[in-house]
């Protein structure tokens, strides 16, 4: 007899965990019986795209859309859409769900049940805060509304509260639609996944496009006018006109219902998995994506990190677990890169302020160098900082700030770091080189060096 | 006492050397009297930079230096440019030397002697080969005879001779020039480097950048007019007309007069070397660069790999311990990149008909990706082929063709070799995404995973 198995979230996670566990279980010579539900309207889309979208970038958001669900029904899922889950009962094994245009309830009844909920925006309770013209872009519908209002003319400046990635990626697509664009922040710079000495000169290049940032400062409030159209952002350093804003605070695991329902919640909120994406203690109970806790492999316990490419690869995990293989998830090391106009940034592992929190001695070097050789037609100046420890010369961390070229640069030290290298043998690993493509040494090399010898290692 | 120590050789290795063991010495209280000579006139430049000197890119040859004789000496190094080496008694440590212009020699004692003597282009022994109008470009002096060729007008086509990275990089810089390309190669595919079916990519992509390309066709001589000027190339199909020919068949270590007074050579006529960059059983002699054979890490045994990268880092290295510091070379993995227009060209490790030769069980899997994600504009094809030993499934090597931002991914798959990750492990490494930069898997990590699943690891 079939198993069922109930999929909550039909996006990154929760469509590669069905597809996977299908073609898995067949494999396996297992029969699934899978229904995934969705509150929205989408399947499989690129969550991360939805900012070039806004900004004009790709001209339909149907290219965002991996998969459809006509596609995914076709494979043998049956995919329900603008559903939501609204109880969950783990002694009964039960999801209680709602279609949400008739307000129909169903009961389904589960075998496995995979928490694919995913993260949502983290909205301030502040005065003001549903004023109309105040926009989040972590889904379609969300992206929908603000490209309606900037359609209805008459929006001259945007006022983007957050200056971390999805704030970054507004604060683009806002200038690219041709506004004036603000972003303020509470913390002393933007960026706080990396240092504030690196922060600060993403600041400086925001500044360069033309940005307006202000840091250290809180939001205390919106003002709007007598149709609820926002009309300010309030500061304690007074009021930033806008006639539209955009919240790019962040993200928290998405939880509910399967918080009330008993499933463990982390130190960070999001869901507790073992290394094969299980619930620990709750037989045939699966989550993954943005809404668990990641295992991040150098500070040693988890973390909650929300990047479409973890929900990607865990969901396959996950489902390759469900249809009866056996595949470890090994973790995370906070490998992030973004973009803001010509400004990259990158970073992974722990920055120095991580390293300080931690106790681990430590030393942090920055390096300036260049994305190709000096004298190439389009070098760029490229800022690299390494994080070591100071005892064994053992890679932490590293982070990237520079122009064209720089970001992916990240991901050698990524592999470095997954294979707990020192920074002395990352100085002296073969990486490429030709003219139009780094200097003699690479800066990944360049920085690694001048750690090392930092260190007297070299 | 002032130790003497004679360095041969004021490029990349040679000036690193000498450099790094002052460095290094003056911290370690020891005193060296270091005289530099080189036939050529320039220190220090960039040899991998001429074709991009001769395409135009870099308006001025000085631009290629990184450092001048003058900026050399104000250092502390005697440099004497326009002086060879003619001879060398390694019992009773000296170099007899030739002042070029003047004629003059001098006998220079030393008690440690440093080869960085490079590499010659290989030299076809064909007739017609001396003609005016067939150049090599790995000095500047090479670069400074085309390009007095290039303005003499009258030069309409050019056949590149070779079809490795300076026939390839050649063949950039003769279209920049304006001229019609023909690149001619006694292989089955362009980029021997790269295995077949890659270089067949490359032949493909040559050929829609206007370039005709002929392979598997030996060159047999060189037609030249009554005043010695070649007009082409003949081949056993016929002969190419040709206003300009560019030699660009590979280099070889450049060894005289070191191999005649006995330095050891190994097989691929590179001089032997340990991993501090000493001829074994000479004390107080050293090499690096071009003219040595480096250990190769996946082959576990000497290769002669010439490339800018490993000059710098060797020539570094020897200099440290001939300053009295302790640092062992790690060896190298074979990574290189080059490009030809928007054509991009990375490999490291070993290509599938080098472990087929090494008797390595192996896989090879091909996997086709995007730069960046499929929406996101400016998104370029790439071509991605892994190589993995069948029983553990350990990364072998890689080779990637693909346009704009393709080649420097190469260098995850370097740090992944280096550590001897298996594929598996290198699919589930935490490498960066985001749209503008990647798919939401990388083609690293797609091409890892699918070679781990034809392995069943995964």
């Amino acid at each position: 007899m079939a198993e069922r198995v109930v999929v909550i979230g039909a996006v990154a996670a929760g469509m590669s965990a069905a597809s996977q566990a299908l073609r898995v279980a067949k494999r396996n010579g297992r029969d699934l019986d899978m229904v995934v539900i969705d509150a929205g309207a989408w399947t499989s889309y690129s969550a991360c795209g939805l900012p070039y979208w806004v900004a004009g970038d790709i001209a339909d958001v149907d290219a965002l859309v991996a998969r459809t669900v006509e596609e995914h029904r076709h494979n043998g899922l049956d995919v329900r859409l603008g559903t939501e889950a609204v109880g969950i009962d783990l002694d009964r094994r039960t999801v209680d769900v709602v279609t949400l245009d008739t307000g129909d309830g169903e009961r389904l009844e589960f075998d496995h049940l995979v928490l694919a909920t995913g993260a949502e925006p983290i909205r301030p309770d502040l005065p003001g805060v549903n004023a109309a013209g105040i926009h989040g872009v972590e889904t379609i519908e969300g992206g929908v509304a603000l490209l309606d209002h900037l359609g209805e003319g008459d929006v001259h400046g945007a006022v983007v509260v957050g200056a971390g990635y999805i704030g970054l990626e507004m604060a683009e697509a806002m200038i690219r639609r041709g506004l004036d664009v603000t972003v303020v922040d509470r913390n002393e710079q933007p960026m706080t996944t990396l240092d504030p000495d690196l922060g600060q000169l993403v600041h400086e290049a925001m500044e360069d496009l033309g940005v307006n940032v202000i840091t250290s400062t809180d939001v205390t409030g919106f003002d709007m006018d007598r149709e609820d159209q926002v009309t300010g952002v309030r500061t304690a350093d007074g009021t930033l006109p806008a006639d539209l804003v955009v919240l790019g605070i962040g993200v928290r695991p998405a939880t509910a219902p399967a918080g009330v329902a008993g499933v463990p919640l982390g130190r960070s909120g999001g869901i507790v998995v073992d290394d094969h994406l299980r619930v620990p203690g709750f037989p045939g109970v699966w989550a993954a994506g943005d809404c668990v806790e990641s295992w991040h492999r150098v500070l040693g316990r988890p973390a909650h990190v929300a990047l479409g490419t973890h929900a990607n690869r865990q969901g396959r995990i996950l489902g390759a677990n469900l249809g009866g293989d056996d595949v470890t998830y090994p973790g995370v090391l906070g490998t992030a890169i973004s973009k803001v106009c010509d400004v990259e940034v990158g970073r992974t592992g722990l920055g120095e302020h991580e390293a300080a929190a931690e106790g681990i001695d430590h030393v942090a070097v920055t390096t300036e160098s260049t994305t190709r050789a000096g004298y190439y037609p389009g070098t760029h100046p490229i800022t690299v900082k390494v994080i070591a420890e100071r005892s064994s010369g053992r890679l932490l961390g590293a982070q990237i700030v520079g122009r064209a070229d720089s970001a992916k640069r990240i991901d050698p030290f990524a592999v470095a770091l997954w294979n707990e290298m020192s920074v002395a043998d990352l100085a002296m690993t073969d990486l490429s080189y030709a003219p139009p493509f780094s200097p003699a040494l690479d800066p990944v090399t360049i920085a690694a060096r001048r750690t090392a010898e930092t260190l007297g290692l070299l």
